[in-house]
Formats: C-alpha cells, sequence, structure tokens
C-alpha cells in the first residue's frame, strides 16, 4: 500500500511551545474562577478512585513486577499499594492504574482523558519535592489545559489517523505539569514541553488490550522526565509543537494553532471535564442511559423481544463487538453494556467483570439489542426503543447521557462513585479520610496525610 | 491548516508482528554467514567508541543528572563513566551517548542508526542478567533486522513525514533484542513488540538538538520496558505493526509489507551497516577522504600552493562555510574538512574540537583550498588536485568515498577511530582490552571483563 499524501508544511505557525509554556510558567496560582479550582479537585478526586480502584488488577502487577527488575528507589505511593517506587515508575504505574478500568476523565470536546497523564506525573513528583496541594492543584489545572489545547488543536483528524489521544497529548500536559511543579521558566518549560514533544504515547489498535491504560501510564513517565531532563539544561527545539517536522504536523493533517492561544488564561479545558458514570467508554454511555431509564419505565428483561438503537457512527466502529468473551471486551460491546443497563440500572466495574459478561442472562439479553449507525444523530445522543414481546413498545430519547456537560455528576454522585471504587481496597475508613484529603488539598500544605491513607 | 488526506486503511495486512516475533524468539542462534556475524562485531564496536567518546557530553550530564533524581539502583554500567544507573536508564543515557556525536552507524537505505537503540538496551539488560557474548551478539542480529526491516516497510515516506526514524524504529528493534536476551517465546515476543509499538521516540524537528541523541536513547529505554513488561504477561494488540490502527499505518502512508518477511532469516538488514569514518555529515566525506589520499601520497601541507575541489553541488549547499569559527561550524566546511584530511589524514571528533578548528596553521591551510561546483559529479565522488609551491601536481579522484558500501571501513580503520574516540576517555591501555573484547564477544561467557574496562 502507497498512497501520495503529502500535505504542504505550514511555515508560519505561531510559536505555540514558547506561548503555552510562558503560560504554564508564569500563570498566577489560583488565577481562575472558583468554579475552575472545584473541577480540579472533583479531577483529582474521580483519577484517584479510578486508580485505587484497580490497584489489584493484574494488569498493575504485572507491570509493578516489570519495574521491580529495576530495583526502584521507594520514594513515591502507589495508589492502593503497599510497595513504593520511584517518581517516574509510580507516574508510569498510577498512571496504568488510573486507566484500567476506563472509568476515569473525559474531556468530551476530545475524548481525552486528561487527569492520567498529568495527575499520575504531579502526585509522584509532589511527593518527592514535599509540594503543597495548592502547588499541585495549580499544575493539574495548568497542565490538563496544556493536553486538552493541544487535542483541540490536532481533534479529530489526529484521532482519526489513529492516535489515541489520551497518550500522545499526555506526554505534553504531564510534562507542562511537572515543569510548573517544579518551578521552571518559560525558557526552561519551553525545552520540557520540546522533549516530550518527541514522546507520544498510543495507537488506537491496542484498545481492548492493557497497553490502552499503559498509554496514559507512560505519557506520565515521559512527561516528568522531560521535565526533569530540562530542569537540567538539556535541550530541545524551541518550536517541536509547531514547526513544519514537529508535534502537531507530523501527527495530524490538522493544526488550528489559534486552539493554543484563544482565551489562554481566560477560558480554562479542565471547566469541560467530565466524569463517567459507567465503567467503559464514553461512547456507550448514552445507550446505557438509555436502557437504565428503560428499566426505570419498567422494562423487564424477560419482557423483550428487541432492543432498537439508533447510534453515532463512532458506537459501532469502537464499541461494536456483539460477542465479548470477557469483562474487557465487554466494554467494547454497546450490545453489552445495554444489557447490562436493562438488568441491573448501571454498568459499574462490577458489570464488566468476566462473570457478569458470560453470565446466560447477560448474554441472552444483549443479543436481542439491535444497534444501527444513524449519522444524524449526535455523539453524547441515541434513540432507544424496546419492542416488548407483547408487541408493545417503550421509546427512549436520550440527548444528553448523565455524565455529560449538560448532566454532570454531582459532588454525591462522584463520592458514591469514589467510595465504590476504593472502599473494597482501602477499607471505608481510609476512603473516607482520602474524599477528605481531596476535596481539601488546595489547602493542604503538604499531601502526606493523603499519601499515607492511600496505602491498605 | 486543514487538509484532508484521508488514506483508505489496509485490513488486509500480512501478519507482521507475529511473524517477525516468531523470527526473533526461534531463529537458531548463530543462524547466519560468519559475515553477518563479524559485521554484528563490527556495529556493536562502532556503537560502543561513540558512546565512550561523548560520555563527558554536557547532554550526557544533563541526562545523567536527571535520572539521578530517581536514584537509580547501581545495576548497570554507562560507557566511560564511573557511575551506574539501573538497567532502563542506562539504555537511555548509553543510547544518548552514542549519537551525540552522530558518528555512529548508518543502515544507508533508510537512514537508521540503528546500533543506538537496540545496543543500548542489550548491554544494559545483559549485564544484569549475566548473558553471555554469544546471546549478546545474536540479540544484535535479530533486534537490528526488525528495526531496519520495519524500516524499510515504511521509508521514506515515514521519514519525509518528519519521523526521525532511528528512534520510531528503535523502539521496535529494542523490544525485539531485548526480548531474545530474555528467551521470551513467540506468543510473549509478539507482546514486546506490541508495546513497544505504542512508543516510537522521535519528530525530525529535533535535528540540531540535544533532543536528537535522545531519541535513540529514549527508543532504547522504551525497547527494554516493553521486553520485560511482555515477560510479565502484560499484554499489547498482537497486530501493533499492522493493523489499520496499528504501528506501520499510523506512521507513514507507504507500508511495503513485503519488506517485513523477504528473504527472513537469509538476508540480514546489518549486512548493510556502514560506519563514518569522518565525524560530520556523509556530503564532505569524498572531498575529506580525497584529502587523506593526498597525504598518503606524501604531499605535505607546507608545500601546497593550492587544493582544488570539484564537487556536487550539494557540498557548497550543506557546507560551505568558509571561516567556521568553532568546532560545530567545522563541521559545516568542506574548507576546514579537507585541511583536517591532508593535516592529519583523518577527521574525527578532536578535529571538529573548537581547539583544532581555531588553530593557525589549519586555518591557513583552509583557505587554500578552492571547491567548484560541477553538476557531473556524483554525490558520492569529488575530484581533487593539490597544487603545490614547487609547480607540482598530485590529483585524486574519488568515486566512492570510504565509509561507503562499495570502500566498507577496513577493521583496522574501524579500531583507529575507536581509539580516537576512546583513548581520551578511558586511556590506551583500557581501549586496548575493550577494543579485545569487542573481536572476542561472540566468544564470551559474559561480558563482565567488557564492561569493567569501560569505567574510566
Amino acid at each position: 500500500m502507497t498512497v501520495n499524501t503529502s500535505v504542504a508544511a505550514d511555515h508560519n505557525a505561531p510559536p505555540v511551545t514558547a506561548q503555552l509554556a510562558q503560560f504554564v510558567a508564569e500563570h498566577p496560582s489560583r488565577g481562575w474562577d472558583a468554579s475552575v479550582d472545584h473541577e480540579a479537585h472533583r479531577t483529582f478526586l474521580n483519577w484517584l478512585g479510578c486508580a485505587i480502584g484497580a490497584a489489584r488488577h493484574e494488569a498493575v502487577d504485572a507491570a509493578l513486577a516489570a519495574v521491580s527488575v529495576l530495583q526502584p528507589a521507594p520514594q513515591a505511593t502507589l495508589a492502593g499499594r503497599r510497595e513504593r517506587v520511584d517518581v517516574a515508575n509510580a507516574a508510569l504505574i498510577n498512571g496504568i492504574a488510573s486507566h484500567t478500568f476506563d472509568f476515569d476523565d473525559t474531556h468530551l470536546k476530545t475524548i481525552i482523558h486528561p487527569a492520567g497523564p498529568v495527575a499520575s506525573a504531579l502526585m509522584a513528583l509532589a511527593e518527592l519535592k514535599g509540594s503543597s496541594g495548592r502547588q499541585v492543584i495549580d499544575a493539574l489545572v495548568l497542565g490538563i489545559d496544556v493536553a486538552c489545547r493541544m487535542g483541540n488543536l490536532v481533534y479529530p483528524q489526529h484521532y482519526d489517523r489513529g492516535w489515541h489521544i489520551t497518550g500522545s497529548t499526555g506526554s505534553l500536559g504531564g510534562a507542562a505539569a511537572c515543569a510548573r511543579l517544579l518551578g521552571l521558566n518559560a525558557a526552561q518549560t519551553t525545552m520540557a514541553l520540546g522533549i516530550a514533544a518527541s514522546q507520544p504515547v498510543g495507537l488506537r489498535e491496542q484498545f481492548g488490550t492493557m497497553t490502552k491504560p499503559f498509554h496514559p501510564g507512560g505519557a506520565a513517565r515521559a512527561g516528568l522526565m522531560s521535565a526533569l531532563l530540562a530542569q537540567q539544561g538539556f535541550p530541545a527545539s524551541a518550536r517541536a509543537l509547531e514547526a513544519p517536522r514537529g508535534w502537531a504536523q507530523v501527527l495530524s493533517t490538522k493544526c488550528d494553532w489559534n486552539e493554543a492561544s484563544d482565551a489562554l488564561g481566560q477560558r480554562f479545558e479542565i471547566s469541560f471535564n467530565t466524569y463517567k458514570p459507567f465503567a467503559c467508554g464514553i461512547v456507550i454511555h448514552p445507550s446505557i442511559d438509555a436502557c437504565a431509564q428503560l428499566r426505570a419505565q419498567g422494562v423487564a428483561a424477560d419482557q423483550v423481544e428487541r432492543i432498537e438503537l439508533r447510534v453515532h457512527p463512532l458506537v459501532l466502529e469502537l464499541t461494536g463487538k456483539k460477542e465479548p468473551q470477557d469483562g474487557l471486551q465487554g466494554k467494547f460491546s454497546v450490545y453489552h453494556g445495554c444489557a447490562a443497563g436493562l438488568l441491573f440500572g448501571r454498568a459499574g466495574e462490577e458489570e464488566f467483570s468476566d462473570h457478569i459478561v458470560r453470565r446466560e442472562d447477560v448474554v441472552a439479553l444483549r443479543r436481542k439489542v439491535v444497534a444501527t449507525v444513524d449519522t444524524s444523530v449526535r455523539e453524547e445522543s441515541v434513540f432507544a426503543r424496546a419492542v416488548l414481546k407483547d408487541g408493545r413498545t417503550v421509546e427512549v430519547h436520550v440527548e444528553h447521557a448523565i455524565g455529560s456537560m449538560q448532566r454532570p455528576m454531582s459532588d454525591a454522585q462522584l463520592e458514591d462513585k469514589f467510595r465504590a471504587l476504593s472502599a473494597p481496597v482501602l477499607g471505608d475508613a481510609r476512603t473516607e479520610q482520602v474524599l477528605a484529603a481531596c476535596w481539601q488539598l488546595g489547602q493542604a500544605s503538604s499531601l502526606s496525610p493523603l499519601l499515607a491513607a492511600l496505602t491498605p
């Protein structure tokens, strides 16, 4: 296969790398509305719950075993585990854990899961440096801004080409956040972004395997190391993001430079972060929500002849697996998600366990789901119709699924989600300690109490 | 800039990942001609000389300082330094050092510098595992085969798009080599390649900065960690290289699948590896070679009235600097290169130092060089004529410069290059020990004597 798709290089791009670096280095602490600061706390809490919840997953065990070959220094905490590793590998492993359940946050405009690469790098580095909670929250807001702005700049062409945008922008976000936490100046931060630009992590081909959650972990690690290298004076191109052979033009055919600078320091991308109520890819959330609503309207599984869905094209492209064989495959099956929504009214990690995915009634119900692509249906919507055995039909139109910008999870719902993830690992008492510490993070002089409570 | 360059995905690619993995895992030890085995020794020796030579470079200092923040375990040797770090960071730092002088090997068909990512990962892992020299040579041949075959598969479109192909294929080569050294089976090696596929390192925008040599280092590190993860059962896509959203199709518009399997196990890409005789861009190598030949024919600098060159147009376009002021500028001056060739008979890193570039006799001699563009002269050729003060003339025509496939450097020339790089760092005695150990590597039961001699 040889296809000539030469794209004329853009030699006149604005100095995106330097602009973002200056912003990250010089924007004042808490230089944003209280709502932005609150969203940063919600983002951190949700990220941490996901990381704790997957702490005992076999993929995390495997990653930790591989890292242990390096005999890492016990510098940093792994959420929900007793082992300690060096800061770079803590960033890697907490990043892997936080995305393992596919239950983390989503910047809907780009489908980036921004906290994984950014918060994982930050928490590890903050432990080593003895940073305050305020420094962490500041760096989280700014790092996520960089990752998501670069995502906006290249989305969707970059994603369409096959990049897992969480990991490809995550190295940049992690580098920006760590540069801020280290107190690097604008010139040093430019180098940090430059070094990180050479390390995008993630191909979409890995979806459905544990190398998908490896991507935010690897990006967190790369970002953190890029900032440490820049701190030591290691040089990179100062135009690594925007040059003709730089990050954006090499990794995408769309490069909307304006996204980097538009309302920079006024509009914060973390404001558009959302949290998943369901432990699977966001594209099937409207469908699960619709089926849960059918259930709430009295539709029982044994009455159902057929569930008809009209869905956005991405739903079948990403989650069209008809006969998932285990929990992980279930996350890539709109059919299984709908069966869970209708049978249980929810789709947390438990509903994506091997056990549930293989249960006879679940298998039978998901075979009754028929999904049809309708290009007029928006990504956040679905039209669902239950055709019952007695001939009746019940219809639900979900315009915005729960967890969307329009119907965000409340703080209380986020806490419930956190508890369900954390309590089996840390127990109830520590779970409440961590919850309280997360909400208070911006006022904490140190992360020590939080970190202490993260060890089971 | 928005350009639509949608390329139809190729869903029918052969199972490249699995094919290469099986080859790496199952090809017999020393399953190739003696000439291939000898080339592997030459590749290793040349790589190690470059790494030793740059051991004290400020970029290596900076990288080591950044890594030291992690308090790495002293597992592995850094060529030419007393410090020891963990195996992953040793792979990183030796990889950076080996490419710092731009003096390492070149697979001319793809412009890949294959040893950096592969040998750097291997030497570190071999030290930890106590591997034999035979195991290292076997893994080097196979790892380089994977990197260069994947390079052939996507070159030149992949490079033209802006990827530094050394780092983008290097993660794959490093993973293959380390998988072999760890004794992983075909299925595990498939996973190692899969994890590595998500970690291409390197943008061409970094050329001219130290992030260029970071690329082979980062790739070595990524490859090594991918193999360690695969050893622990960490899963990835088994079609990560060839799938529509896999490595090749995401990173290149050309995907010539045949390159992966053509004469696999019979033709070895390491046979096409070449080594630079001169520490500068390849375009002025014929001119330096010609002047060194004039010297060998008895032409002395103080006899010279004038040196006349007829050169390919690129020579003056890329290296036409008449009065270079420092070592780096000297690399872009055909005039300086010729003066070095005539005065010293060589042009290694020392001859491109600030000191030599500014030396009075060097300055005087290079002002006697006159270069004329001749479009009939090929890129790999030059016509040189020395006009002497007594009226005599001596002419040399270089058809293929030393270091090309047609006129490869002899073993003795490689040794001289090695000595010039290593002696200032390790001293003469250790340099000879390392040289001897490199030539004997395939018979060595352990790398210990070699590694011991690498510490100054």
